[in-house]
């Protein structure tokens, strides 16, 4: 293995890619092959502090994954870069960092190209982990799909004909801010009956803490009442143990993925939507099958035969591959 | 003027193209030059029978047309036809016709192509219209727009990157059967809370009907109790006259396609949404205000600067002259 890698680098020096993928908590760098083989890995907390400490950190995490793939600077002839936040593709600039404020108007790309001597494209972390899965991952093939990824909020991404579409305002996705239950329970921004206000961890999290108010026996009762942060492994624990109330909040907002789901495959008719994010890693069965039962009963009879329900298949890469395949066909001019 | 138009034809002899819009009721043709100006238009009644019989009304319909532009057929380069109903653009053939059952399976594009001598491209009615507004009407120079006609029942069209999007299945656009409200009152197919299920005029119709049966005053019992069909027209007349009943009924389709337009323009993020149908055109009044406001509300701040909404602007002959477009634009390559 090792004589056939040589003889591949040294006769296509610059054939390997970044992926990099800044979020919240850390910044994630992949070196990748022409087939999207990760070789190399590098992981930095994000933290905080001016723009400097900040790029200063994500080169640790790119020389970290460079160093790991057994590749040199020279050899990387691209890189990706998914970023939270409003920012500007074209001109490679962050324009808006709600949780990373010391990045607004940051010329993100241009910063990096420096520090690795190659282009350098930027994109959203949630557009760049739909396009790794619906390219490489769960939608492999497909030139329609829609990512819909349950975390503590709903992120959302939407591909067509096999690019990352924006739309007019480059904010297209935002699949947690369309209402599917008009006059329902309010959400984040006061929008009531919204996707995230009624499928995210925190409304899970909401629906089991007004059942505890109401004197519903929970196994999490004790933890809730403590004010401690609650993450999906421990939703994932008591759903498995049993927990009615639990179970109950778990197939409410399953019910309501699934009229999401079925209804954005009535407006855009895709090849596939992707299930994916931290709420659905941790305990798929508590959502996927009752969601996809859903769907299908609003699903159009032509819709049926060609849009496809999957799960994401790249975990916490699927950002990361996204990014480096968006920048080599950036880098094609596509 | 005839001096230019002489000049004009002989310098370009085959610069005319045809739209032609079939619908359930009529067949209707515009004669169209290089600008789209409507230089002569021909209509007769859809009706029924075999294929052949409907062909023949089809070609009354494009020969009264060429001789009110005061053109000849050779001056003709091509044309577009829209069809309701699932159909292959591609291939030029109509799949299933649901209000036409001879059309089913049918040639279409080749037969008409025979007929006139040059190229025929056909696509779906509603994205058509969509079209026709979305490049020549209310969204003139837009790439990005979401059509939205509220008749009988509520169709939809989606353009991106100013071209039409047939999604994978070919049917993409089904607006009316997002569900907006989740466990609200059942409308077609079953659906609950679906658009088509809250605000088409069928769906204004059915909550003035529970009114009057819940014995509320209406200037309309006797004609909603006659059991003789109920057109916007004389909705719009109760409207205008201030009866409650039919306020409030408009009032409310008016909320939901608000909450749709809000919610479709946070996922798509198009230039334009463009609200039409029979219901807008009868009487915009009873919708727009409203609709406008709540999906203000409900739009992400960013949309709010790049997305606008407007009422469709080219009436009757949207589908026709999206359809002349639609030709030229297919005979390019595009």
């Amino acid at each position: 293995m090792t004589g056939f890698k040589e003889l591949f680098m040294s006769s296509t020096p610059s054939s390997f890619a970044l992926g990099i993928d800044i979020g919240g908590t850390k910044i994630y760098t992949v070196v990748v092959d022409e087939d999207y083989n990760i070789l190399g890995r590098g992981k930095k907390k994000t933290g905080d502090g001016s723009p400097g400490q900040l790029m200063q950190r994500l080169y640790v995490s790119i020389d970290e994954a460079i160093q790991n793939a057994g590749v040199t600077f020279d050899q990387i002839h691209t890189a990706g870069v998914g970023f939270p936040g409003p920012l500007d593709p074209d001109k490679g600039i962050i324009l808006q960092a709600t949780n990373l404020p010391a990045w607004s108007h940051f010329p993100l790309a241009d910063e990096i190209s420096t520090h690795i001597n190659a282009p350098v494209f930027i994109d959203n972390d949630v557009n760049l982990g739909t396009y790794g899965e619906a390219m490489l991952g769960a939608g492999a093939g497909a030139k329609n799909v829609i990512g819909i990824f349950l975390g503590t909020g709903v992120g959302g991404g939407i591909i067509i004909d096999g690019k990352i579409y924006h739309g007019t305002a480059g904010t297209a996705g935002e699949v947690g801010h369309v209402i599917i239950q008009h006059g329902g329970i309010p959400g984040p921004f006061g929008l009531k009956g919204s996707v995230e206000g009624l499928t995210s961890r925190n409304a899970i999290i909401r629906s089991i803490r007004n059942d505890i108010k109401k004197g519903k026996k929970c196994s999490l009762e004790v933890l809730f009442k403590s004010g401690k942060k609650i993450g999906s492994s421990q939703l994932a624990a008591a759903y498995r143990d049993g927990d009615s109330v639990v179970i109950k909040a778990f197939h409410h907002a399953a019910e309501l993925v699934g009229v999401t789901m079925g209804s954005l495959i009535n407006l855009l008719a895709p090849d596939v939507v992707i299930l994916g994010g931290g709420v659905i890693s941790a305990v798929p069965e508590a959502v996927v099958p009752i969601a996809k039962k859903v769907a299908m009963r609003i699903m159009l009879e032509s819709n049926r035969k060609t849009s496809r329900i999957e799960i994401a298949a790249l975990g916490d890469d699927a950002g990361a591959l996204g990014a480096a395949f968006y920048a080599r066909h950036r880098l094609k001019g596509e």
